[in-house]
This record gives C-alpha cells, sequence and structure tokens, in this order.
C-alpha cells in the first residue's frame, strides 16, 4: 500500500517539504514540492510546485514567519489546504515524515523518533548547537501535534559511519576523545549518498564498484572520497565546520586562531539560549566568515562573474584553491583509481567557470574539461562535462536530498512499515 | 676577515650551540657543536664535538639547569673554559650570534637586535607565546651580558614570505585579520631554505629552477611546497599548530573541537606568566596532543617498529594519512611540475619504514621506492631512495638548521658587516 511521506529539510534561511507517495520497497514519486526562503535576510518568499505545476515562485509573505517551525507549519497547513491537491486533505494522510538531521552522532541508521527516543536527538544538539536546533524544533512540534504521524530522523553524517578509523581519528587524548565523541563525523551524506547511488548507475557500475571524488558545493561545501561507494574520506569533521570555506564559514583554519581573534571566543554567545550553548568562535567561524566576510555577498554566482573585482577575485581563487587540495588529497587517498571527478550542490550545478577552473587545474591528474558539454544547461541527473578521451571522467550531478530521505525510509521495512 | 659566529636553536626541552668561523659572502665552517637535552624530561644531558672530535656524548648533568637560558648560559661558558679550542677564548671572541625565532610575523630578512628593536620581537610573542619566548630570553640575556656581540633573529617564518595571497589568506573578517596579523605564516622555513638550495645543487638545478615536496618531519612536522625556488604552500598556520600532527601536537582539527574538549579552553593556561599568555587550549593541542597522546611515547622510532600494538599501527598510519593529504595536494597545486619528493628532519632521514610506505602509497603521482637505496645508511647531504626509473624523484636530505643561519648572516652584508 503507497503512504505519503514528508521530506523536511531545515536550513539556516530556508525550510523545505518535498511530499512522496511511496510504497515499500519501492523509489518514491514526488506529489509536491514547497520552500520558504529568507528566514534571515527577509523578505520571506514562498515557493510552492505541484506535480509538474508551478502555482507560486518568489511569493512575498507578509506573515509573522520567525522560525523553522513557524514556516513549516505554514506550509503545511497550506499543503491541506489546497483542495487541487488531492494527496493530502487532512493531517492524518500524512504516514511518515523524514527530517534532515545534520549531526547523527554514532547513528549507522535513520531513526524513528518518538517521545521516548526524542532524548538522544538532543544529546546531539551539544555537538552541533547550531545545526541541529531547528530541524529538532520540528520534530518535537509534530510528536505533539501529529501523534499519528511517524516521524524519521535521517542523518547527514550515516554516509559517513564508514570512514576507517585511521582517518577519523584525531591525535588527542583518547580517553577524552571517547568520552565527548570527538572524532571525524563528516556532514553532506544525504546527498554523497544520492550521488554515489546516481553515478555509478551512470557509469553502469554497482554502486559498491564506483570509487569517486565528489564535491558537494552549496553556501555550505565539503568534499568527500568514495572507495568502492563507500565513504573513505570528508572534509567536514566534528562539525561541518572543517574543510572548505562556505558563504559564512571559514572552513578549516589554524586550531588557534580563534584565540588570537577576539578576547574571549570560549565565552557563550549572546545568542545563545538555555537549550542552546553556542561558543562565541563558533558564531564566529560559522556565520561571520567566508564569502560573506571576503566579498560582502553569499552568492558565489556573483563572486564567480566579477573577477575584476580584487575580493572577488580573491575570493574565488580561495575557493579553487581549498577544492583542488582536496581533489589531490583524495586522489593519493585512493590510489589514483577514480572512476570519476563530480560537482554537485548549487555552485557545482551551476557554476561552468569554476568547473573549469578546478579541473583545468588538475589535468595533471588526468581530468579534463570538455568545454562544449561544459558550457550545456545540466538537466539530467547526471550529466558528462569532462573529455572523453580524458584518462579520468568529470560529471555534474544534480543532488536531491529530499528525494534520497523519502527513498532511505521506503526501501526499508523497519522504517516504513 | 673571519668572525666567530654562533647558532642558537632553543627548542622546547633541548639548546643547541653550532660555532662556526665566516667570512664574509663565504660558506661559513663549523668549529664545534654542543647540545643539552632534557629540559622537559630529565636526565639532563650534554653532547659536545669539537671539529670532528666528540668530547662527550649523552654526559648526565648534575647541575641546576631549569630554563633554556640557563642551558645556554652553561654551554656558552664550558665553550669559553675548554683550553683546547682556541676558537673562543673570551665573551668578545664571539662576534654574532644567530637565534632561531619561530615566529618573525612579516619579517623578510633576518634582523639585528639591539634594545630598541627588542621590542618588535616581543610583540611577535603574542603569536607564539609556546614558540618565541625561550629564544628571546637568550636574546634579552645577551644584549645585557654581552653588549659588544651582534645579536642576529632568524626567522622559521621568513622563507614563506613568498606564499601568495589566496593561499596565506584565511576567509574570516579582513579588517579582523589585518588588524590582528591572522594569516598563514608557516614555519620551519630555516630548514626548507637550506633543503630547496641543498636539493637543487644535488639535482644540477638553480635554485630558482627546483619544485619540490618537501616533508620535514620531526618531533614538529610539517610540508612544503617549493615553486621555482620559493615556498608556494605549507602545512603549518597562523601558528606551528596547523597541519600535520607530531610528537605532541594534534596538527590540524575541526575548529570547533576544543571547545568539545574541555570546559574553559579560552581561559589562560595555569602555566601562563605575566609576559605568557597562553590559552589552554593551546598547550592541550600543542603540549598534550600527537603521538604523545595516542601512543603514551613521543619517539616515532618506537610507533614505527612497533606494529603489533594497535595503537603504534594507529598512530603510524594517521601520521601516513595526514602526509599523503600534503603529497597529494601540492602535487595538484604545482601542477604535477615536480623535481623531487623530499623527505627530511629526524623521522624522514631515519624511518626507511616510513618513506617506503609514504611512497608507495604516493605512486599513482608517479614516486617509486627503491628498496636497497631506501635501506641504506643516510650519510650525505643529499641521498636518492627513489627508483632510478621512477617518472618522479626522491630524496632524503640531512637538513642543517644551524649552518643555515650562520649562512644567511655571512652571505649579507650588512648583517654581517
Amino acid at each position: 500500500m503507497s503512504k505519503i511521506i514528508l521530506s523536511v529539510n531545515a536550513g539556516s534561511s530556508s525550510v523545505k517539504i518535498s511530499v512522496y507517495s511511496a510504497s515499500q520497497g519501492q523509489e518514491p514519486k514526488e506529489l509536491a514540492e514547497t520552500q520558504i526562503d529568507g528566514l534571515t535576510a527577509p523578505p520571506l518568499q514562498l515557493k510552492y510546485t505541484r506535480g509538474s505545476q508551478s502555482i507560486c515562485k518568489g511569493k512575498n509573505l507578509e506573515e509573522k514567519i520567525s522560525s523553522q517551525n513557524d514556516a513549516f507549519k505554514y506550509m503545511l497547513e497550506q499543503l491541506i489546504a489546497d483542495k487541487e491537491f488531492e494527496a493530502i486533505n487532512r493531517k492524518e494522510d500524512i504516514a511518515i515524515v523524514c527530517h534532515r538531521v545534520v549531526h547523527g552522532g554514532d547513528y549507522e541508521m535513520p531513526q524513528v523518533i518518538n517521545e521516548d527516543t526524542y532524548h538522544h536527538l538532543e544529546a546531539l544538539t551539544d555537538l552541533a548547537p547550531l545545526h541541529n536546533a531547528s530541524a529538532l524544533e520540528i520534530v518535537k512540534y509534530l510528536i505533539k501535534e501529529m501523534p499519528e504521524t511517524k516521524n524519521v530522523a535521517v542523518f547527514d553524517s550515516e554516509f559517513h559511519q564508514s570512514i576507517p578509523e585511521h582517518i577519523r581519528t584525531y591525535p588527542i587524548n583518547q580517553e577524552i576523545a571517547k568520552k565527548n565523541k570527538l572524532r571525524k563525523y563528516g556532514f553532506h551524506g544525504i546527498s554523497y549518498s544520492f550521488i554515489a547511488r546516481s553515478v555509478a548507475q551512470f557509469l553502469g557500475k554497482k554502486t559498491s564498484e564506483a570509487s569517486l571524488i565528489i564535491l558537494h558545493l552549496g553556501s555550505g561545501a565539503s568534499a568527500c572520497a568514495v572507495k568502492n561507494g563507500k565513504s573513505w574520506d570528508t572534509s567536514m569533521g566534528l562539525t561541518p565546520l572543517a574543510g572548505l570555506p562556505g558563504a559564512t564559514r571559514s572552513g578549516s583554519v589554524d586550531p588557534s586562531l580563534v584565540f588570537h581573534y577576539a578576547t574571549n571566543v570560549g565565552k557563550l554567545s549572546p545568542s545563545s539560549t538555555e537549550s542552546l550553548h553556542i561558543s562565541r568562535a563558533e558564531e564566529i567561524l560559522n556565520k561571520e566568515s567566508g564569502w560573506k566576510a571576503l566579498t560582502g555577498t553569499t552568492n558565489f554566482g556573483t563572486i564567480a562573474s566579477s573577477s575584476s573585482s580584487p575580493e572577488m577575485k580573491l575570493a574565488f581563487d580561495i575557493f579553487v584553491d581549498r577544492i583542488l587540495g582536496y581533489i589531490g588529497s583524495y586522489y593519493v587517498s585512493l590510489h589514483g583509481k577514480v572512476d570519476a571527478l563530480v560537482f554537485a550542490g548549487g555552485i557545482g550545478e551551476k557554476s561552468d567557470l569554476l568547473r573549469k577552473r578546478v579541473t583545468d587545474e588538475a589535468s595533471c591528474l588526468g581530468f579534463e574539461i570538455d568545454g562544449e558539454l561544459n558550457n550545456r544547461k545540466i538537466e539530467d541527473v547526471v550529466q558528462e562535462v569532462g573529455k572523453k578521451e580524458a584518462k579520468h571522467r568529470t560529471l555534474v550531478c544534480q543532488t536531491n536530498e529530499q528525494f534520497e530521505m523519502a527513498r532511505l525510509v521506503s526501501v526499508n521495512g523497519k522504517l516504513f512499515g
């Protein structure tokens, strides 16, 4: 019997809901998608697509929506109220809601969350206060208001559980590391799971036979080395801060840096609450750094196309340099057995300029861009942008975290049933 | 006219003095070398070599020596008192003392230090309190007690002044970065300067034509990409903490990690003094991490030869993984134009096991170890360990920071005259 599954993706300034119909063991079918943007940078804008029909796009909202949970509630009400959307007429029609939870600690699988197990997720929030909180707020609301609906937490870290010990271990006091759960976790795993499977299929291989260097480049950016279908290394660490810079994130810096940045960086930030303990340092490096600090904009498209501005050029060059570092590093870590270099995420999909520059500069490893293919619009899930005769392939993948969450749930009898 | 130059290298637990005779524009000639070890881990031991004659080696000292400056004074008195050492009969025979200073900020050249300019060095100590302090203590002593002698600070960061802006810039608030001088500086530069020149000579090239990936692997470890004789990138950053792990150093970790390690890591350490402000975090990551935290020993030789112990094997594998990451990264950054991979530092010189493992795992880039050459004792300044037919050469270099300091001073008329 088919069920209605919602995939909820609560980001720092947006919330997205995708509605799927799914039968157990089958791929989910998308019925609708709705999104509110601008939670941290007004105006609030609503997007709503039903089937293949765009109902609204960039509609300014006047409503008072001040949190991710408010945005979720607003969109849920809209979906229920929409008479032409037959899949959901009342709350009870929604069987399962999957929530993207950034930090999953040691969880290797999506978890059904109820009142009893909710506190496990709360404990994880200590490791990633800036990242888990908004998803948990929505889970809490649903447990209370829609007790008939099953809530499933899908973790951005679970794909990386396969990272071997010598790569995930930090060379620090191991007693404290174990007690405080300090190790590399890695994130963007829902996206990497989708990409690894989709690219393997495109290459005509089993996922377990595909070895890839994947770049998920969005306002948060990371790189992943996939060895035989599994995560072997990734650039993010204990938290999403480590690794590549992003829209407002510094990426890796000397761990001493924050202590020279400002006094009292170890103190709690004024925006901490009783349940959220955020040090000033975490706030500075996660929210006040990256492109925003270098250029004033968080829009990488603007940065990529403004090479005449020294600040923009510097930001672009920094990003290219750091990306190339991971490509080289993972190429060696995979012993050169790389089926493809894969660009994904908003920037990876849209910036042909970045793809060209990165691939050109990695040509010594055998990657070569095809100018004509690289300039084409990216329309397929996986699309070739590398030269046919190159030693290694270069691809673009349109990742789909919403779909992957619904899929992970529908193919798993325990979660679905 | 030839002068007597002392090179002083004050490390965290040892002080080394090398005595040279030099004429301006000429390479210095070593006359004697003396060293005290065990400042942080007793027993105190003295080593003294005069010319080619070993006077003592591992002689236990009963004297009360509790600081680097005490050790320096003891050895200086010994050199003066030694009737058979004709080069120095009294303090005034010493024309120049060169001091290895770890953090040189924006200095691009060695600096003559007198009472007037001493405060410039003090200001730098804020950036690297754990690293500059002991050298400064000795400089201070000499300015006061030996006013006739010229003191020259030679900086471990100066070789890296050539690192381009997009590599040295951290993606953080640039106003604060400029004000607080927050950028990648890099260290081990005196060693890299010696190695780049010596390896270029070995390869029959001008230094300005040599492009190398150099690994300086000692109890502090770093990697450097040399492009046309100049530093292009290096693994250490604002301080020596970033990059590779070491004997007691974590190397790069998620910048959020310290805030999850212990409470109050931003507070000053109990071992801070009025002039030394060391945060607890800097102490933990610099002094209580690395091999020591993973295995209990700081001796990498023990780690490399104890593969049956899971902790030792893990530490070895972590080191190999992180080293390979930099080799891959710098290979791409140099666009594959690499004349040689160079191993240096105590571990790089001594551990044929590490050299074999690293080179084998980087074979996809064209590095290949020659088993027979790799097993030979390293006796030359530069020695081949790679296969003749390999795409890129693999070398070992016995670095000599003491010599390089004296050389930098004697070839420079301004410093020498």
